[in-house]
């Protein structure tokens, strides 16, 4: 007979998609869920930095992701994956370590990753949020840019994300022509954003060009990743703005609010713009 | 008898302090000038960048530092040191490499860096520069601020920077109270910027916490610099912005146009806030 608790929490798909294990021996694995696609087998940077940040903070002295610099190197594809970890130099206010994933002689992804203990302390001075209207007034991300058929996202049915009608005009093809997007997102799962959550949310909005008319998958080079504070519940506040787009190559800013208005993450990345 | 050719370009100190050469066994050496210090005998850690990107274009088979993306593991010293680049997947469009500083298996700065061609293409959108008065009507950097003495900093010598008015109130005791500073800068030997001179430009100006009353040397943790396109000869103009200052912890986010407005770099880096 099975028992199950009424009252636990039910497990979150994050969570799990995320889950770094040790294996005999003492090298680390996850299984990446190919559920956390941007369109057919390509796993969003986001979520492959959320795995590497849960490598980083398992033997650290500190718990929490506070700046993570990544280069993706290679395709990373869904599956089982190694993971190792080279600590450096650790103290009592933060700590650094080198995490990569695949070969660690040819890897695929390598991160660099500082952790620290955040605290509760409010901020001496934090940048306010933009306007923005509330989530019942935005529009699921779900949609067809300009009309054309895309390939089903599974990160969009995993990260509830309710776009600004004022910067959501290419999904009816008519892109502003401002590369910017804003937008509520929550785990569909139901988990409480974190920092590890936040590393997440960095790169979960489509390419901003997208806003400007270039359609299409624009795979992530560098992505630099800041945690800044630990995350109220409820929906959080991501606006991505890309500085310029040229010679095929696009930058995107991303800034996170928390449900009480304190920015709580940034990121900036070099992506690749879309060939149409 | 010394001949001299009176129409070559003097030599420039920039490339002489940031200058990378091939050992015996064919590693790399530089030897940081104690003249590029932001304070005592701390480097700037633009300075030592440029020195890991000069390190990483080498052998790469591309010419450009587009992305860098560097975590400040110790302190890095004036004097020899040794350069170790680890390359990448590289390919047409770019090349990666990891550059270290030090002991290779302990090392002070560990630096991704991605290679690219940067080429003359118009941009398809590009943010606008600030509003900023001309050079001439900017104030000289090498100020004392709150009208606390400080120490000599060679970065200060090196670097000529013209602080915008408006945004300079902390070097007469008058912080903003907005950690936002702009400023033209150019090196002084004369030399014309190109993406090894925007590496430096992007960690250049004073903490933008100066500029909310807390002084002191802000050291960075992580930086990420990405360099956009090559810049026009002339003054560039750098924006420093902090997002949020809280829990000892301060970020910084430059953006750089050159001298014809055009977007040519972008940073962000993450700082200890320094303590008063």
């Amino acid at each position: 007979m099975l028992h199950t608790d009424p009252t636990a929490a039910p497990p979150s798909a994050f969570d799990a998609a995320t889950a770094v294990s040790r294996a005999d021996g003492g090298s680390l694995t996850a299984v990446l869920d190919p559920g956390w696609d941007v369109g057919g087998q390509v796993l969003n940077g986001g979520y492959l930095l959320a795995v590497a940040a849960r490598a980083a903070v398992l033997d650290s002295p500190h718990p929490h992701p506070v700046a993570l610099s990544a280069s993706y190197l290679r395709v990373t594809g869904p599956g089982p994956a190694v993971l190792t970890v080279t600590p450096g130099p650790a103290g009592r206010t933060l700590a650094h370590a080198l995490v990569t994933v695949g070969d660690p002689a040819d890897p695929t992804l390598a991160v660099q990753v500082t952790t620290a203990t955040l605290g509760g302390e409010p901020p001496v001075y934090s940048s306010p949020p933009p306007a923005m209207p509330p989530v019942e007034q935005c529009l699921d991300a779900d949609a067809t840019p300009g009309g054309r058929p895309v390939p089903v996202v599974g990160l969009r049915e995993r990260v509830e994300t309710r776009l600004d009608p004022a910067t959501a005009g290419w999904t009816t093809g008519q892109p502003s022509g401002e590369p910017v997007m804003r937008a509520w997102v929550r785990l569909t799962d139901g988990r409480e954003p974190d920092p590890l959550a936040l590393v997440l949310f960095a790169d979960v909005l489509p390419p901003t060009s997208w806003a400007i008319g270039e359609f299409g998958w624009a795979p992530t080079v560098q992505l630099q990743v800041l945690v800044r504070a630990l995350p109220a519940p409820g929906w959080c506040l991501v606006e991505a703005r890309a500085g310029e787009v040229a010679g095929g190559w696009l930058d995107e800013d991303y800034r996170i609010w928390d449900s009480t208005g304190r920015l709580v993450a940034q990121s900036r990345q070099l992506a690749r713009l879309p060939r149409g």
